[in-house]
């Protein structure tokens, strides 16, 4: 039977970065993830598929943010000022725990050639999610997927610099900011 | 020893292909492949790590071709027209089998969540090599990246209209249109 066991998702989710980051992410299982949070490995596997998704576990709530964000923009808004308003719905989201475990989760991904690919499939399922939610705006397909390229990009941007301690922007400003810099730069291409 | 084999690794992608459409990739093992091919496991492995990378690799000399293309553009091309020369470069180098296995390629990834992943990495990695060249030639960071994300995704374009048997255009024809229509797409974001 589950148990109610607090918090269990982002211990889990602390625990597995830790030891990601203290023995490689090879060498780590799932008990040894389990133990570290204090859970059993049934509480894990209630919560994550396998040791892999505690670290993109956020996919399926950030591609519908981004869907609900973009739909709630007003009608006249732009492609980009629709792309804006999704990343400001995905930005609310995001909490100080992951501001503060950010750079341990960039660098266990940027190590491992196997999570460097699973995050390359988020950032393109969240592309697609945008670029999905824009065309339900009437936006043309091609310009909805090159506007989902951009959002994705921005708000990847955006993240790292928030991670940074010494950043003092929220997330939101950061992302508006990242989606300007890259209209500007779209607008260089020639 | 190494012994030749005459086109090998054509006879091993086409062996896979066929296999994987008619059998599921997940059910089909490199000793299928092997036997198919008529070869053995052992001339298997001397050209591929496992039975997925059959399917992805061309992803170094295609990256290659890329930066090459980009680099030969004349000095004063904008970032979009040495994304032009580098796709020009990339799909010079598709011969008439890779067209005519094209449908059975797109049909076995999109029907496999670890091709999907795999595939989305490829595209992304073609990407990084574009911007990488670009920024060589002095294209500022964010516009290479946005012309690089531009450039793969047009690749990607013009390889689907390029695989439908009922096309007549080349490869080239085709990415330098989808090139066109991205360029316009962009320029419409608002």
């Amino acid at each position: 039977m589950a148990r109610w066991e607090p918090n269990a998702r982002a211990r889990l989710v602390l625990a597995a970065l830790d030891l990601f980051a203290e023995q490689g992410y090879d060498d780590t299982t799932v008990a040894q993830i389990a133990e570290r949070a204090g859970l059993t490995k049934a509480t894990f596997f209630r919560h994550f598929p396998d040791k892999r998704e505690v670290l993109f576990a956020g996919q399926e709530t950030h591609a519908l943010l981004l869907a609900e964000g973009a739909a709630a923009a007003p009608d006249a808004a732009t492609p980009l000022a629709a792309v804006a308003a999704a990343l400001d719905a995905l930005a609310a989201s995001f909490t100080p725990e992951q501001r503060e475990f950010g750079p341990r989760l960039l660098t266990v991904i940027a190590g491992n050639p196997e999570l460097l690919e699973r995050a390359t499939f988020k950032r393109a399922a969240l592309a697609t999610a945008l670029a999905s939610a824009l065309g339900k705006r009437g936006v043309p397909e091609l310009t909805a997927g090159v506007a989902g390229e951009l959002g994705a990009h921005a708000f990847y941007r955006a993240f790292e610099r928030w991670v940074d301690p010494a950043s003092r922007q929220t997330l939101t400003e950061l992302a508006r900011r990242a989606l300007d810099e890259l209209r500007l730069a779209a607008a260089a291409l020639g």
